[in-house]
């Protein structure tokens, strides 16, 4: 795989506020991204056909979907490639519908599944998934780790010195 | 439709257990009953052939699912017949995954929810659903329930004579 | 039944936000709507003179209501045209209390439940139960569907444009 | 009222084996009680005609119900006894879904609910609700909660003595 | 009991938004209300000598409190004076905790809960438990209750109406 | 403090089977335990006793309670000593009463609450607020924390031996 | 040790709005507070160098977090200073995210928590920690304990005034 | 990396009726397996040790936990290596508490989160993941696929010839 390629699959329209807190984290460790939408139940024929075309040209289908979310699971019944589920908070029951949805798969077709609303996870983890072939992703990785302790230490420091005062 | 007739299907071969309290309800409604074990994820292409050849053939689809339930909501984005939804308890959750994975459905493609376990009722639904155009099958509901009522006038007399000795 | 007629019940004035939602839909299917204010509790005789009159009336009878959601049941235990039940989220617990309120019905007078605030998807189900005898109205359902799956396919175009600029 | 009388209604015979925690205390409290069987669902005319007729005969009435647990309600809409509902653990939820379903009542009609189980405790109420207006049934009151007290010391002392040996 | 009387006590003066729903319906039924603000935790004496002094003046006490809500249950525990307990949906958890910390009462103490924020249904178990023994009051609430018919029976007719034109 | 002394007070008898895993615990660290069998609503006057007695009598009281468990609550109000709150799982919910009954404590008076079904925990940290002052307990802690320690390891070694054959 | 410590940690600076609620409490009881931003999970490292330095330093540890809340047990396992847990409502799952992951520590490793965004509560709970071995310590909370009540009795009087008029 | 290699970490001991589900699909795979005892808690430096070590050595490390199972997320702030989290249900609370402190990870640090108890859907994501860079692997995820599908597709034609008899 030359270039490292993911599918990013929303159930619905309303689904972009929490997708695309993934596209600056793929950005940054240069992993290409097909953006769609698809419903498992309005079109599911669409969501298949781009389940059975995954091997070979996505390393990871990022899945973003709420309510009854079938979408990871429907996604992952048609494929090998890893499918990575982020729940989404809709309607009344605030996520935790799609979270058990997305995340209690029976035996034999898992769905990674990352926390509700958590699509920079979904991204992150998709370049964690990368990187276990790829050494300079490991190195990226790395250096975004260290980045985020960085960025806590700043605050920290920030905060004390505010407090101070 | 001469005959009436439903397909029952199961998500899994330990779902008989609550699977099989739909057989005699459909029985004495005089239902025919195709029962299948398909997986939504194990055995998607199974799944979905079923339901595309439902129309004209079936007049409901049972489907009976735990854990991330999403048989109901896969049956029911390849046909028009209605789906009727029963959540299995299985495992750690006890069943309130299924539940939701089952109800929760997105707007265009409903699933007729029952109990957690409610497969007796499921075949009830199936029959209410033929009856509303065929005035045999609400003659044989109203025998039903005069029936349900007189066990519990029954049960209501038994008990009274038991606690009065 | 020459024409074809549901009741929609909600129990309480304040439920017609979600119950609208179902107008739309019934009248893209033709089929007439009998709307109605009535509760299970406040208004107990009304709700039962209504549910013993629908047999032969109403192919089906949408029911609204949230909290302690009982107009569902109560309706259902009076008549065997089937209930669709719609919970609302309405005070405190987020509709949680009116689905299972309207799910977890007894053994022998289920509710066919759809998802928290899904009216559409209740008169999409009439209109499915509808169908199960009408084959014209089988036709209006396959092309609401292939409406449903065109209008993603759309979404699915306009975000992927969006996106590339 | 001469005599002070209840009546327990239960929606299922298997709700026995709960309702009977209330017989010795109404028994202590000598109030006589008509213990009843009848179910909101399958036998609402039943449950409709004792609680029309409930006024003057019964000073509360005690309900006990699992799953979507309607009786408290549908008994309440026809009477103003205060009905006192006793939530039932059976089936997957636990009893939560019959908690939410008798005490979530909307306004205008209330339920007095007591705990999962707590057949007991409503018998308990039904004496408390009697006493407002009976100064003997308050002297009972008072005494049977003096014997709870000594229970519990008699309870403390005993465990204090083992743990010593 | 010349005059009919209850305490209601809430928890924190930021109770009172829930708590004041049922001074109009105890003012209609003519039942006088003392109204107080007193915590279990942080005024626990003043709690004790309330109930202390209950009996025989107060034919019900009305609990309204949030969060882990022990005021009912403290109260209960001090006097047989009905002790109606109202859960407020306060922080995070929207009253589910003190829905459970109100009704969950142990064998032996009861507290008649209502629905989370029901405060006017409070109200109205207290008229229904002064009537048990005031056969006037019984006739205010059969008022009361035909009130209520009679305005869901005009909102029927008012949404009929306006659905029309 | 020449010694160090807890109250571990449980709301009944039954909650024994919890209380006990305690025990050992204190007994390591040289702990002396008053074991009380005491309930906030059967014996709210010896709770209350109990309470007022403890400063400079008890390091921690250690609170055991199911249900709406209001024991740690009721213990606290009446008392500055540091309050520990073991939820106990009993009845139908599982213990989540008990816990959001425990932890939920309003503004003022906290209660410390460990795991459902945690008196083991309890019991280290009633060890751990006594070595705030105590270098010596603080010692027993360390060696306490590197047997734990050193038992994972053995375990992890015995499973990686046992595997290997 | 001369004067009293704690170190305040947060997981997030979003976790501020819920933290400063301690400051005034610790203020007010003379304990001198290190607050830090520090993620278990992005600076695991500064997690474990300040709570391997608190014996001897800290009084307690106050842990402030939201989600997957681990600071607590994290910081736990790497000292036997008492670490007061404090749950942050976030994100979809209104905090009871946060509480389990708080509460629910294994045996061994004790997290002492408070509820939902309680971080008040943890300062008073740290205080009554200190006072085990301080008898000045003791004498403020039992004046802060005073002042709450009194505070009650004025808001209980000011409504009771302005309901009157 | 010549040969696949993950760490399957356990909690604890009692872990090891979930976490044994792992080691058949592994097998199966050709995927080695490091299998540890590791408390988050109670041996925090081997945990850090273990996650410190894991870069080049292993594809992913599956974290079997229950409780406040920080056990994932303590692994993920050590490593960039995917770590999948399996939750156990253990104690009270059904494995509600593990799933929520397993896969709410804040953004940054994602554990991938498979149902409570799938261990067996672990290992198959952890052979997913492998085979992102491992075409051989890919043939034999495909070969595991088809032969789900045919074991279903017997038990379905099983249960049509046992139902037939």
């Amino acid at each position: 795989m030359a270039e490292h390629r993911v599918a990013l699959v929303m159930g619905s329209e309303s689904d972009l506020g929490v997708a695309e807190k993934a596209f600056p984290v793929l950005d940054r460790f240069g992993i290409a991204c097909d953006v769609r939408v698809l419903s498992a139940h309005r079109s599911p024929e669409a969501v298949r056909e781009l389940a059975r075309a995954a091997e070979g040209r996505y390393a990871a289908i990022i899945s973003v979907a709420g309510a009854a979310a079938h979408l990871g699971g429907v996604l992952a019944s048609h494929t090998t490639v890893p499918v990575i589920g982020v729940p989404v908070s809709s309607g009344a029951l605030n996520g935790i519908d799609a979270l058990l949805a997305t995340v209690q798969m029976p035996s034999g077709v898992p769905v990674a599944t990352v926390a509700i609303g958590g699509a920079a996870n979904a991204a992150i983890l998709a370049a964690q998934i990368v990187a276990v072939g790829d050494a300079g992703m490991r190195e990226k990785l790395r250096a975004y780790r260290a980045e985020l302790s960085e960025r806590v230490a700043r605050n920290d420091e920030g905060l004390r010195k505010r407090l101070k005062k």
